[in-house]
């Protein structure tokens, strides 16, 4: 992908060239003469010797616009990722766009659809057995904490649970400064050696910037330690329009371009030519309901202007979309699941991740990522386009046809069908009202609930019994490394094999 | 507008420059060689005095190119609205998208969500006032229609009951041979004078082709009535993808283009200049279900397609959208909804019939109207686009509230919030689970209902006494003109009264 170029083969541009360039402008200014806070030493250390101004004593870089520039032409546009049996995935930023579940929610709402409780190792298990079903979710994700973990532990919990049930790429990240180089040891174990998970990417890592403009110890040193293990990063900013960042969308756009920046240019002078996925988390404030929506139409304005940005940049570009604030699996979460994941798709958004969240991703839902897979299918229907040629187009057969007649019956109609029209779904409502009141009025929920059943009955994609061995010794490590002990893991992995 | 030039402004494209010019070629290559069915004598003769080749026997009527060429060259872009009290309410075609509920569903389903049953007209009064009291539906319509009114009546019980209930122009239509005069007549009655309904278009009337490729005697009729009476057009094809109509979308679209352009042709031969609006009703026959859903992928990826065909023709575009094949509102209902409404606001569709709509149109929610505005104000928003400018950039406003800086009690965020964000909302939840608990937990079909009982303790826009009797007296001419009695006319009005 070129740098600096303004995209016009986004479907849907927020932007005009100019706009995006005032924004590029306006950024290296910020960058320049404002800069932000880097929490962490050795990230001071690093930007002084790339040539940045830094100021030790209030943690500030300033960065001049060469090195920005020089960051931004060295960051790819493309990497490839690979599944957890060393197969090659995918290319990630090759165009399409790509669903991973929600991230990182506390809660589950049952299946029941109404009641709201602290996830456990049993919802995650079940969700990433659900996700590597479905063929719409491209991606397994720290998508639930655990309660059961003790907080020591970061997210190592969720890696141990998410590897066992699923062989698809994880987005994941680490929740504390030692997190990489501990998840880094899991991976290990599971994919056989330090040169598979350097060289056969398996995951990429969120690493959140604190808005406005600082990166904390944490995110930092997460930064150098993904460049230094070669796990690819995926920068955030969840900045809140009024709070932790301008009311204005404009002012949104500007703040989400600097920050991305700054922690753009410490990857790269880590190590040039390391992934970076140009991400964001945008919400706003409501001011009549102090609530912070992260699906506002407003959201997906600031993303549409982000991921222009991104793609000036020539990098490829992460959002969360395709999913609601509502509190329950309604017209409101279907809307907004729709409407911010088709409008992430039309943007150029290579990843989007949301599926099954609910209520600012506080909350997810086994049941409605069923939902939105199928809603995910028809995405990926679209981004397929028409089939245009003499066949598809048909002008003979109009012809022959003519006026009154009937193309049910037509060779051609039996012969196409399934190569036009998208039959993959498990929960929508394709029939008849009195067929479905016959058929006793499945809901939406029900269906999902169906299918989310079957699948918890199954094993699916376990690891060999060596395999296995491997990464509980390992998780033993970690945990010990983390402080706690080896009882503490070995209570850990019997909770998870009971549930 | 101009004419014959592929529309770059459109955010979503499904066809390039290229396929675009193919459909339209094959199109005029279908249109010569094989033509269409016009069932209606007058209308042979006037394409015949027009320079088509017509055959009586057989009602076929093929068109030579350059007629095609000569009416899409003098059909307008853009024409003017006005509503019930004569003021200008929008130009059409002006770039911008607006809605309407439904059309002619024959069924409600009722306040409890679950209950579906004949409409009448006290559901189509209620629709009628609800949706002239929401700002974000632009348009009412013949949305439902009424059991009570006897089928020689076509749609005047309908336009009765909406002239007395809405000032917003309506989007109708006529089911029978004598309807365009017959509401010529009521509209005459209510706006004072034929002059005003002439030169003040009040109504857009919907006009289907029978696929494929026939025109009916109605059709047919109802067009040369139309242009003869200045009443704009709105033609539509709702041709079933593999059964009424190619299988492959391409072939639809392609259809879709023949069968509008004949209807086109004919127009502009009554009277060149007269404002047509390229419509449509996609549908799709899914082969597993046997149910022809309108609100598929596919069906917008056919829209998506003729959308580019009549943008190419300098058309002001309409479709179906904003509604859903679900039975009840749910989360099929809000991704429908949403994924159909988005797109259709992003191909270019100048008026989108649907809010309200569920199940193939066969049944309208007033309730779930109410919602559909809630999402429609979104889509309003994000047309606006992003105000761009030094304040709303707002990079000294960056630099001064720096790292870890706080925007909530910045002035900008204070003075700019109402503009930046949307308020708009009367059903969808913004608040946090804790105080929708506190609150009673309302679901959203719960606000909706609140929204509408309040609504129906309304007088909302009556006509006055000397306007009313008026109307009174031109449908009970109408009614006797379609050789019902007075008494019936007399009994319709006080139903409608008591309604």
């Amino acid at each position: 992908m070129k740098k600096f170029i303004y995209d016009e083969s986004m479907q849907f541009r927020i932007m005009t060239e100019k706009q995006v360039k005032e924004v590029h402008e306006n950024a290296l200014y910020v960058l320049e003469n404002l800069g932000m806070i880097f929490a962490y030493e050795e990230a001071l250390r690093l930007l002084e010797k790339a040539g940045c101004e830094v100021d030790y004593e209030s943690q500030k870089v300033k960065f001049p616009r060469s090195i920005v520039e020089k960051c931004i032409e060295s960051a790819p546009a493309t990497f490839d990722l690979y599944d957890r049996e060393g197969n090659f995935y995918c290319t990630f930023g090759d165009g399409k766009t790509r669903f991973n579940p929600g991230s990182s929610a506390g809660n589950i709402l049952e299946a029941d659809g109404q009641t709201v409780r602290l996830s456990r190792v049993k919802d995650l298990k079940l969700l990433t057995k659900v996700a590597q079903s479905l063929p719409h979710i491209d991606f397994v994700s720290s998508s639930i904490v655990c309660e059961e973990a003790p907080g020591e532990l970061g997210s190592q919990y969720l890696y141990y649970t998410e590897m066992q049930n699923s062989v698809k790429p994880i987005i994941g990240g680490a929740t504390d400064a030692e997190g990489v180089p501990r998840t880094f040891k899991l991976f290990e174990a599971v994919l056989g050696s330090e040169e598979n998970v350097r060289t056969k990417p398996y995951a990429i890592f969120d690493i959140c910037v604190t808005s406005p403009l600082k990166w904390s110890h944490i995110g930092a040193r997460n930064i150098i330690d993904c460049a230094n293990m070669n796990i690819p990063i995926e920068l955030i900013s969840a900045q809140i329009a009024g709070a932790t960042g301008p009311v204005t969308l404009a002012g949104c756009i500007l703040q989400h371009t600097v920050e991305l920046l700054g922690g753009l240019v410490l990857a790269q002078v880590v190590k040039p030519g390391h992934p970076v996925v140009y991400g964001g988390a945008p919400c706003i404030f409501n001011m009549k309901t102090m609530y912070t929506p992260m699906e506002a139409m407003e959201c997906s304005m600031v993303t549409a202007g982000y991921a222009q940005m991104g793609r000036f940049y020539g990098l490829p570009v992460h959002t969360y979309a395709a999913m609601s604030d509502s509190k329950i699996v309604d017209y409101q979460a279907g809307s907004e699941t729709a409407r911010s994941g088709l409008l992430a798709m039309l943007e150029g958004v290579s990843n989007v991740s949301g599926a099954g969240g609910l209520n600012v991703i506080a909350e997810m839902s086994i049941e409605k990522m069923v939902i939105d897979n199928d809603f995910i299918g028809t995405l990926k229907h679209l981004e397929n386009g028409i089939n245009f040629d003499e066949t598809s187009l048909a002008a003979q057969l109009l012809i022959e046809t003519g006026s009154g007649g009937n193309f049910m019956n037509k060779k051609h109609t039996l012969k196409n069908y399934k190569k036009e029209q998208n039959y993959s779904n498990i929960t929508m409502n394709y029939q008849e009202r009195a067929s479905w009141i016959k058929e006793g009025r499945a809901d939406i929920m029900d269906k999902a609930r169906a299918y989310v059943a079957e699948i918890d009955k199954k094993t699916i994609c376990p690891l060999s019994d060596e395999r296995r061995k491997a990464l509980d010794e390992a998780f033993t490590e970690v945990c010990k490394d983390a402080g706690l002990t080896e009882e503490t893991a070995k209570e850990l992995i019997r909770m998870y094999d009971e549930a």
